[in-house]
């Protein structure tokens, strides 16, 4: 039997891969054969397949054939460079690197420098006849494999370099000299045969079997895991191996090392954007270890080799028709290409690229919008340092990922995930970030560095996230011991407040005002694509006049849900609310209410008016009682202090009454308990009050010659009879209103469905109801049986141990609680064909839910006003991945 | 066109009904005609049928035809009886009667007499030869068509005969003379024109239709629908109307009523068993206003027609195989039937009843088994007074109702309804009971009564709602103004407690003990027979070694539900709990839990012992950890109390840390909080500590030669892989202690369903679930969004209002919990086609959710110890009732 085929070479004379095969060869392999393929210079080498990472975790050995084809592929290196791999004399040097299907930096990093040992690294002095670097490039690889494929502190080797400066009198790593080096080589090794018990490897096959494995079982290493975790990668997949030839940007100052963005991905402009370092080898520029110089200065410095460059970058762009994140190698004033692959980008990027490229010809609407993730629109809609406010800017780094965030101080990742879970925004302050630290970049509000440029660490994980960072700040100093950070001689403390914009690279000590951000004109095209493409109606929850009107300015179809609740607990009403509730009877009540109508009428209005005509759909009273009442502990406080200033005992008894109430209200489950029509059916004069108004109000406009149609939604039916009680309570107010205004009025009385019993017999309630709209907050409630107030002792847990995969509050449980809302729309639709049918929970604003009840034929979503763009993407993407399927 | 038949004839000439037309002619209709089919004397007459009554109330007329046919029924009795109606000189008369198709003891009670007016009753005095008669009759006539037919009060027309006994001396009725009759007929007509403002209605044939209107009306009076809703009648049936040619029980003492039943409805036994009133008219006997004499003192009286009436007795009993309830008027010496239908009777007698029946041919088993209502077997298994306790017995009644009932003195049946809501248990205490009363005589625990016989409104009543009732018990007087009941001269307040025993009519003063019953031979017999047709399973739920031993007694074949929580409360056991609950860290934790492990340990051998090897399902703790901690204010009070008593500081302090820990475990939901396996998968040492003491035992008695096969259950489960994570912490601590007992056990790990999301995803939990117990409590509150602990707000409200049928927490809501009940069973058995599927909640002893669980193929119901008899009837009623169908 012929083995599978587990090895794929790449380079000038053959190359068997090509972009498509990214699941089999990883996204870097299928990238590195695809450049072959169209004559751009790659050092050649060959990808070891995914597939063999999945049968090595899970059988711990190499399928039969692998090393065959192996050594077959390193053959042909061998005799393309003229040189044999672990050869004393003239060895054949190999770089190692990972390669998932999507880039995972969480992974393990690069081997470089790869088959060195005692004999080969004077081979390779003689050979370059450059010592220095033969001797440079060993310690090099000894630090590298020692760190990556033995897991020895890579601090403990830079200590040593540290001692040896010191002994030397010397600063820069570039002052060591050959013997300085060879000395370091030997103190390697040491460390290395003291930690492992075993001398290094000196057989560069036995190197590169570690290597390998090394590469394999990072796949599943922690940091990994949790990189996985946070980007919903499955941990099926495997990771592929690259090995290539080695090319060397650190033999001098003809050579040197690079990152390149064909399009600039902070903010979308068509220019290309990178950095370099002269003599330097790759990981140098991404460690952020040294600053870089911008890509601009090599068409001074190396004017061929940056039209070399610029021919590559737009052959590229062509070719793939995206912008393309490149890496490169100098070596000798030869160029290499080490990577090419989609560069990550800002929200604010992601839209102006995909318009650009409309507009180029380069890709059609549809791949525009598909370019656009409607998560990380979010991001642009997230709050920016209001313009009007006069700053005391105290340092400003690189403008490394947009949008602006406030929080208070911590200096390591662990302390940003620790306060999170008590609610405590930070803003994570790093000399720089490495992949340890992505939890608590996820954690923090923005992320601040010291060192490192924009395609740092910092920098691409923070874009990727969204999150605001300000990178390269040299202005300040951290004393993690002390816990201080200086930045111009002032101190601030761990916990302090401080606030960065990340658009501009400014840093403020202190809070600083956020305001929300608007629309541009790019992210207006590709929303005004979304709505072309979209089948769902995007509505927004408003509960003002000032909210309703946002809502429309970000697009918004309808107000899916206006709780009027919010609205009594307005100063103004509250005590005429209070009143109500302590009402002795139906007429004392029923004054309570007369006193509230005309505020409820005039709430309407503005909220008509606002949405000028589009549907709006008002959910009567839903919380319990005693929301609207004090607290029992602060009223036990008032008594108190009213016996301390000698009140009188009229007074004291008015407090003692409210307190009776609050006792007589207060309920075990109040999730559970007396709210929604449970209150309407019980106090019908509380709906009655509100139908009036709603009725008045739109007749009312009605009359100034806008057509009204308010809808009228009754919430927490649990039986179509509530429904039916309460309907039946609230038709002839509305028709009693309408005699008196003499306006003929179009309105529409339906329900949430916000309990499991509710979507299961959907079928009744549709018979009577109108419409529907899918309350998932409490479905989720109840579907569960989680209390979201109280979930957080549990809730958490049950996330990072995986026991589900998300936050059901925050992504829609299809399986379950999705399963319900299907049935629901199933019953209610099969006795009234015509249902219209919303959502209106959390889940309306985010892109995995829409796109769920786009696909079971919700009618709309409704979200808060600033996720409705969205939500308008989201749901054009629904309609553009199943055209896909 | 013809019209449709709406007038059945039925009496000595043709007969055109029959007993299997219940529906259309009502029960008393169908049954009078039955009796005329088979030679049975009944006064001749005719009925109309249920279905004019729908009409009549739909239209408010009659339909086409109906006069005419009446006029050709009457035209019939005229011939037969040789008068006419509405005659002067030789008038008919007739009674006009309601009659449902079941017994409505809430609806319009009979007129009798009609068609007298001024001039007949004349013609009648002649004809008769007794004049007094005439005018008896008359009053009688005036005073009932005013009370059921116009709504005026009978307590003014009593008044007025009040008045007159005084102004003439006398006491008794029967002493009033022809001249006061005939004046208080004047009278009696001045009053009903002064209250209708029109004079009496002299037309016979406008009697007729006012009184045959005022039936159908009386189809939708309060205290119909409200017997209707106690009963479940539908409100679509209507009501017939039989009306008859009169026949008088009050012509003197050859004449007289009665009524009896041809086994004794209190015990069962086989004797003929009545009462009868001479000279006496139909009413009398019922309404308890005199009391009359038991039949046995007929056969001395009047031999002949005791004769006739004992051979008409078993001639029914024989022709209608089911023991016979009847009525009986003697008309100068000759004997009519007015009624015959199947008897009420104790759940006892019914039981003993079916039994003998099967021994004397006349029934199958399963028939008998049918005739035994299991809602009824609960009142069987309801407390008795402990025989070894001496009563100071102040008085005794009629044993009217079997059982013994304890509760406070109410005076009216809207105290007892009041009171009830309260959760106040009370005793009814009434001179004597009216149809009014049935709302309180339902709410009390029990009914006494000063009046009325064996066969009275409270007798009848209480043994039909198997409340225990003491009637006629003549040594009380009640004092309603003062709320006191004089008894011997001891007076009792309202307000005091006091219990009666319905089985041998005994009051007692104050609270006394009552006991569980047993299950007698006949009940036996009957389970028995229930064993042989059932196929569900019937378990019980129970937590002690005494519960246990309580379930095998009743038959339970298993432990469907076995709380450990309720282990946790002991107080030998709370102190290790609530260290536990204070651990600060796991070790802590685990060293409390090792003090609870033996305890636990031997809580599952003595149920695993008492059960004998049949399965005993444990449920892992389930409540919140909180319910185990003293309650906030109590703590607090401590503080108080150790400071007046100039306590340490540390022992405040440690009072101090349980508040704190109080408050953090707090929740706003505790019914959607951290409980079930959410704290076992948390803490998972607590379910580690519950499976060692299980399979401990497990393996300790099976080394003794039983064979016990725990069933393990993880509670609150709405994601399989909650439930796998659990198991998977479980399955290695059962391994460790078989293999240190070094026993094989089979032992099961399962979960309940209690939540919307497990039964929708059980095709998921079934893959590692070996079983399933449907939790229909929790079920019901997250299906409903209702918390048991608050519904009470609206919850009775919903039921008075009919918004929900029944309290879905003691009825099971099939149509939506139970639809969920059917997708998880139907999910479930789609991956796992032998699971076993339980049902444990209150539902589990509710016959018409044990039917319903026995249709959607639960394997068993599991209910308390003294339901299960109730339970075993119930599924094999479920099989019967599928076979008839």
């Amino acid at each position: 039997m012929v083995d599978k085929q587990f090895v794929y070479h790449f380079g000038n004379n053959e190359t068997e891969g090509k972009s498509s095969m990214k699941n089999l060869l990883g996204s870097k392999g299928a990238n590195l054969a695809e450049m072959a393929n169209i004559g751009i210079p790659v050092p050649s080498g060959f990808t070891i397949t995914t597939e063999v990472c999945v049968l090595y975790l899970e059988n711990n050995q190499y399928p039969s054939g692998l090393m065959e084809q192996i050594d077959r592929s390193i053959q042909k290196l061998e005799k393309e460079d003229s040189k044999i791999f672990g050869d004393p004399e003239n060895p054949l040097l190999l770089s190692v690197r990972s390669g998932a299907r999507i880039s995972m930096p969480g992974m393990m990093d690069t081997v470089l420098n790869l088959g060195l040992n005692d004999e080969s690294v004077a081979g390779l002095a003689t050979r370059t006849g450059n010592e220095r670097f033969a001797y440079d490039s060993y310690r090099r690889f000894l630090t590298m494999f020692a760190d990556v494929v033995l897991g020895i502190e890579y601090n403990e080797f830079e200590s040593l370099i540290d001692e040896k400066k010191k002994e030397l009198g010397i600063t820069l790593d570039t002052e060591l000299d050959i013997d300085a080096l060879k000395d370091l080589t030997e103190k390697f090794k040491k460390l290395i045969e003291k930690h492992t018990g075993e001398p290094f490897p000196q057989d560069a096959r036995k190197q590169l079997q570690m290597s390998i494995n090394a590469v394999f079982s990072s796949w599943n290493n922690q940091r990994a895991i949790k990189y996985r975790k946070i980007n919903k990668i499955p941990g099926e997949w495997g990771t592929g191996v690259n090995i290539q030839s080695m090319v060397y940007g650190n033999m001098g100052n003809n050579s040197g090392t690079g990152v390149a963005f064909t399009r600039d991905p902070a903010t979308g402009e068509k220019r290309f954007f990178g950095e370099y370092l002269i003599n330097a080898q790759g990981e140098d520029v991404v460690a952020g270890i040294r600053t870089p110089k911008p890509i601009d200065d090599l068409k001074n410095n190396m004017p061929e080799i940056y039209g070399q460059l610029e021919d590559i970058q737009h052959k590229l762009e062509e070719h793939y028709r995206d912008m393309q994140d490149i890496e490169f190698t100098i070596q000798e004033g030869k160029l290499y290409m080490l990577q090419t692959r989609t560069g990550k980008r800002t929200a604010i990027s992601a839209i102006r690229i995909a318009t650009e490229m409309v507009e180029e010809g380069l890709i059609d609407k549809k791949t525009a919008l598909m370019r656009v993730d409607p998560d990380q629109i979010d991001k642009l809609l997230h709050p920016m340092i209001d313009p009007d406010i006069s700053l005391d800017v105290v340092a400003t780094g690189l403008p490394a990922s947009p949008g602006a965030a406030v929080g208070k101080i911590v200096f390591t990742a662990e302390d940003a995930e620790e306060k999170v879970k008590d609610g405590i925004k930070t803003i994570l302050v790093r000399t720089e970030t490495s992949p340890e630290d992505i939890g608590g970049m996820n954690a923090a509000e923005g992320v601040l560095t010291v060192r490192g440029g924009m395609t740092s660490h910092a920098a691409v994980v923070a874009r990727g996230m969204g999150k605001p960072c300000v990178a390269g700040c040299g202005d300040i100093t951290i004393d993690m011991n002390q816990g201080i950070l200086t930045v111009k001689d002032i101190k601030i403390k761990e916990g302090d407040f401080i606030t960065i914009d990340g658009s501009t690279g400014n840093v403020i000590i202190g809070k600083v005002e956020l305001v929300e951000p608007g629309v541009t004109d790019d992210m207006d095209d590709i929303l005004k694509w979304a709505d072309e493409v979209r089948t769902l109606k995007i509505r927004a929850n408003a509960d003002t006049p000032h909210d309703a009107t946002a809502a429309r300015d970000f697009g918004a179809e309808g107000i899916g849900l206006c709780r009027t609740e919010h609205m009594f607990f307005g100063e103004d009403r509250i005590p005429a609310v209070r009143e109500m509730i302590m009402a002795k009877d139906t007429a004392a009540r029923k004054a309570a209410l007369d006193k509230l109508l005309p505020m409820q009428r005039e709430d309407f209005i503005g909220i008509f008016r606002a949405m000028e005509g589009h549907p709006v759909t008002i959910r009567l009273l839903d919380p319990p009682l005693h929301e609207f009442l004090p607290k029992h502990m602060e009223l036990t406080k008032t008594i108190r202090e009213l016996k301390a200033n000698n009140a009188s005992q009229d007074d004291i008894d008015e407090v003692r009454k409210v307190i009776d109430r609050v006792e007589s209200l207060s309920e075990i489950n109040p999730m559970l308990g007396h709210r929604g029509c449970r209150l309407g059916i019980t106090y019908p004069e509380i709906y009655e009050m509100q139908v009036r108004a709603i009725i008045e109000a739109a007749c009312e406009l009605n009359l100034e010659g806008m057509n009204i149609e308010p809808e009228i939604m009754i919430p927490l039916v649990s039986h179509t009879n509530e429904f039916e009680v309460v309907k039946n309570d609230l038709i002839p107010v509305a028709k009693t209103v309408m005699k008196e205004k003499n306006v003929e009025l179009e309105y529409h009385v339906g329900t949430m469905i916000e309990l499991p019993r509710a979507a299961l017999t959907a079928d009744q309630i549709a018979i009577e109801a109108e419409f529907f709209s899918f309350g998932t907050n409490d479905l989720t409630q109840t579907t569960f049986g989680f209390s979201r107030d109280d979930a957080g002792t549990f809730l958490p847990y049950y996330n990072e141990e995986d026991i589900l995969e998300n936050d059901p509050f925050a992504v829609l449980d299809q399986e379950g609680v999705g399963q319900l809302i299907k049935i629901g729309i199933e019953k209610g639709r099969s006795t009234r064909p015509d249902l219209k049918i919303g959502l209106c929970g959390e889940h309306g604003g985010e892109p995995r839910s829409i796109k769920f009840g786009h696909n079971i034929g919700l009618d709309y979503v409704s979200c808060s006003p600033f996720r409705v763009p969205i939500a308008r993407l989201a749901a054009a993407h629904a309609v553009l991945e199943n055209e896909e399927k």
